[in-house]
């Protein structure tokens, strides 16, 4: 029904990297090559197929599957032919290390998207810089946004728009923003990075990732984070199958969507867990991190969702926050 | 975050009326009560206790719950003291007795609704003529709006215009509509029926219900339909959680509301489908009725929604709409 026809979007389809963050990134190979097929088919422009992040620099993580720490020869195995969906990974400030990386004419990978918070921008740059000047497509995208004053942003624009990073994200990393949310911040960033195109990662603690994401749409973002059946940590994200279905692009189309989602993502969601889950809403709606809310989901009392919102609005935790 | 202030809103809780479609309307009395004090601390305006038809003329349904075609003497013993929260039932064209609806003044009722197709309108405002007289606030339900042609709704708008009615909702029967699909059917709305309060029934088959509720009450609508946990037909409705919790009107509270989630919906959830669900999302991006998905999911096929998608969009099958 009467559905932004815009066809500048691109989607992201992140259900490797963020979905990862539920089974400690243990996809069988198969089930990444089925992704990466039904992806291509339906349309979608990019596959972000894990983080890029140096196993040296990032302790503990050894049982981790391989899409944690990507291997150009272990990729070049997964996809030996590349078709039109293009290939991304996420790196973390200070776990990456730049000699992992390949030259992208000898590389899988097309998009290389930097994640920090708002006061690790200029680290971030840095490492936009080095991507860009080896070949890569480039993102940058801030964190936790609704925890950021005026001042640090402002400053932080100014860094953004005299670098050469391709686009800028809008991170809902806590689920808490409405539509409204979303319109302001993309106003505001639109107004700041003028020379910058716009992406938006959503997260569907409070039933708003489709929604927030299409809003952005509507304001002319082009980069649209999602993920299968909406796959990701805690409350999950805008989920793929929505936004193909819906873009009325003609170049995209469900149904080899739905058919990973009938094939592997049904079985997925019975063992693994995510999505709107009522301590998620609740570390949403107080604009929180969602990590009480995942331990609370692997303890006991995972459905004691009132002694939970208790806790996290006692005064007490308020005044510590 | 930055959540909409209004106070004009009017939370109507449909749990036990449309959750009933999902479970035969088999609630326990205890349940029920502990719906309607829930709702009353949570400062919920209209609980919808079930449907005022009459089982004279509705066969084959004689093994409902009682909330299906409610009793007078039955409701007194439930809620034998009425708190804040107004009580409210529906009414389907066809199915109700107009010598079961006592005078306001000797009944539990507060509000009666009246659900109809386009083509219903004159019949509907019949009967809502009859209960406005007998003292009751009255609404107008019109259903399928996404299948209703403008020539139909400017017809029926002259009507209800001119009638006694006091709010008319714009009913997302498929779940098809989208935010700007909402924005839309309330201006055209509020144009027409300027005198008429309006009021929004949302489906969730895309996740669409909580933002299309929200666009609607920044645009002055003022009655809300949701049920707890989302529970309802299909994909479901608006979260009533969801409104408490993001509409900041001080007269809100959502703990309560997470209190009956907690002691009986996350139960029933395991007992009961209801919510997201891919069958149903294909209905609704394909603006149809759920029944077929409801088909689907009642059989052994219940996940093959490639095939499903596929027969709903052979020409056969469109061609035959």
């Amino acid at each position: 029904m009467n559905a932004s026809k815009k066809s500048h979007c691109k989607i992201v389809d992140c259900t490797i990297r963020d979905g990862g963050l539920v089974n400690n990134w243990d996809f069988s190979v198969e089930f990444v090559q089925h992704l990466y097929n039904s992806l291509n088919e339906a349309g979608v422009e990019y596959m972000e197929i894990g983080y890029k992040n140096s196993p040296k620099l990032l302790k503990g993580a050894e049982d981790a599957g391989p899409w944690r720490f990507l291997d150009d020869d272990f990729l070049r195995k997964v996809i030996p032919q590349k078709l039109n969906t293009k290939l991304s990974a996420l790196v973390d400030i200070g776990r990456v290390d730049e000699n992992d990386i390949l030259p992208r004419e000898e590389s899988m990978l097309d998009l290389i998207r930097v994640a920090c918070y708002i006061q690790d921008v200029p680290k971030a740059l840095e490492l936009v810089n080095v991507f860009n000047s080896r070949g890569y497509e480039t993102t940058l995208n801030i964190m936790a946004l609704s925890n950021v004053m005026e001042n640090q942003l402002l400053e932080a624009f100014e860094l953004i728009e005299a670098s050469v990073v391709d686009v800028v994200y809008v991170v809902d990393s806590y689920g808490s923003l409405d539509p409204n949310d979303f319109n302001y911040l993309v106003s505001k960033f639109q107004k700041y990075l003028p020379s910058k195109r716009l992406g938006v990662h959503t997260h569907n603690n409070m039933q708003l990732a489709f929604a927030n994401t299409l809003i952005s749409v509507e304001k002319g973002v082009e980069f649209l984070d999602a993920s299968v059946y909406g796959m990701g940590r805690a409350a999950g994200n805008c989920p793929t199958e929505l936004l193909v279905a819906h873009l009325k692009n003609t170049k995209y189309n469900v149904r080899p969507v739905l058919d990973m989602i009938e094939k592997h993502m049904i079985t997925l969601r019975e063992k693994e867990e995510w999505g709107y889950i009522i301590p998620y809403m609740i570390t949403g709606m107080l604009d929180e991190h969602p990590r009480s809310a995942m331990a609370l989901r692997n303890s006991d009392d995972k459905d004691k969702s009132v002694d939970f919102y208790d806790k996290l609005t006692t005064p007490e935790v308020l005044h510590s926050k």
